[in-house]
């Protein structure tokens, strides 16, 4: 469940409520990983208080300040009984760097493997891809080198993340990051809108809640001039194919 | 000659000196219409100094302040030995309700038509598409109702054209315009760059200058629900083939 950031915490919640919903409900044993926020405890507390009101069973933090406290497994261990994992907002080049190769990313994947939900908002989305967007500005042309990339948690293969999509003008930085790595998928989510990726036998289907769109951008035919261009000047980037996609909702 | 906004004045000025050698060079003879402009005589006064730096031999203002004006024979006279003319940046909907349907706007397509060079920068540039967008907020994902289209000067048939369109993240209106005609193509020209449209026989072709980049929607195989979108929802616009086309450099 990739969330783009600023889901609603006060009204209708309706993306909460679907991740509640699907971590079990009154039996959901929801973890809570806010590494990526440079907040103090408070962060924890309000996703506690949030997925308790939305009926929660139980609400577990786990939050490693460092690769050492990613190994320590009475951590790691507070995973195993999780039904969903959610990760919070910050900054996702710090989780990235404290978590992705550690026990706590396997138990991460492991959870994953087995069904349970894992959800992530804003740095906690992105995290989630392959390939992960680190840092990077704003701007709707791409430009060589506006963008840079890491190695996300990869939840999601062959695909990379960005959120905010709409509110913060990322399509330059996604489509620069599809111009040099046609193989990957780039898949923007805006604001108080998730991407819910559900694995059916050997495919993933990709749904939407919330209020924006989920923007998908599909490279494979791409001409680039990528791999030449200098400095910083705008990317040829032709015949990439768009899909806008807001949730479904019934007609009139 | 669509010209993005903001074309550098000072430094290279790549795009005024091609429109200047494209309208004879030291034989140019160019008329400048700034009627979207809310600027006094200066802004005239700007492209007159600078057109003659470039090499022009004349520049004279043709400036309707009203649609009885766009009528004045003697003001549409000036067009009749011009080779270039130039249309300044300001209000697209002033520009098109002063001007569109009267006998300057045929002066315009009647010179268009015999080869005379027609540039547009910013509303210059919006008018000159069959639809222009009339105005709009900013955002990358398309929502009902974020942008009004008008009538344009019809210059290029069967398109869309924005500008500033990076910089003023634009994508958004361009994108819900071409759901909603999806016999559109929809142009957009970053600033200080110039879509140039060059028409060979019976077809035109577009290259490009400048700093930026021209972004192309081509909507003709879109999915959209723009016809029963409510409200201001975020609109479904799955396939649509986009490319960016930078000015073509020599290569490293």
């Amino acid at each position: 469940m990739i969330i783009g950031g600023a889901e609603d915490k006060l009204r209708k919640r309706t993306i909460l409520k679907d991740f509640v919903a699907a971590s079990g409900g009154a039996d959901a044993r929801i973890a809570v990983i806010p590494t990526a926020s440079s907040l103090g405890p408070e962060v924890v507390e309000v996703y506690d208080a949030l997925f308790r009101r939305l009926g929660a069973a139980d609400v577990v933090a786990v939050r490693p300040e460092s690769r050492e406290e990613a190994g320590d497994p009475e951590l790691v261990a507070r995973l195993e009984s999780a039904t969903g994992i959610f990760m919070t907002g910050g900054n996702q080049l710090k989780l990235s760097a404290l978590v992705c190769g550690t026990p706590l990313a396997d138990a991460i994947l492991d959870a994953h493997e087995r069904g349970v939900v894992v959800a992530g908002t804003s740095a906690g989305a992105s995290i989630q891809s392959s390939h992960m967007v680190a840092f990077g500005g704003p701007g709707s042309t791409p430009k060589q080198r506006m963008t840079q990339v890491a190695a996300g948690l990869g939840l999601l293969d062959s695909t990379v993340i960005d959120q905010h999509f709409d509110q913060r003008n990322r399509y330059g930085r996604l489509l620069m990051i599809v111009a040099q790595s046609p193989q990957l998928l780039g898949i923007g989510v805006d604001e108080d809108t998730a991407a819910i990726v559900d694995h059916v036998d050997d495919h993933e289907i990709l749904s939407v809640v919330g209020r924006g769109a989920v923007t998908v951008f599909d490279p494979s035919r791409i001409v680039t001039n990528a791999y030449e261009a200098r400095r910083s000047s705008a990317l040829l980037a032709s015949g990439v194919v768009l899909h806008i996609l807001p949730e479904a909702r019934a007609s009139t």
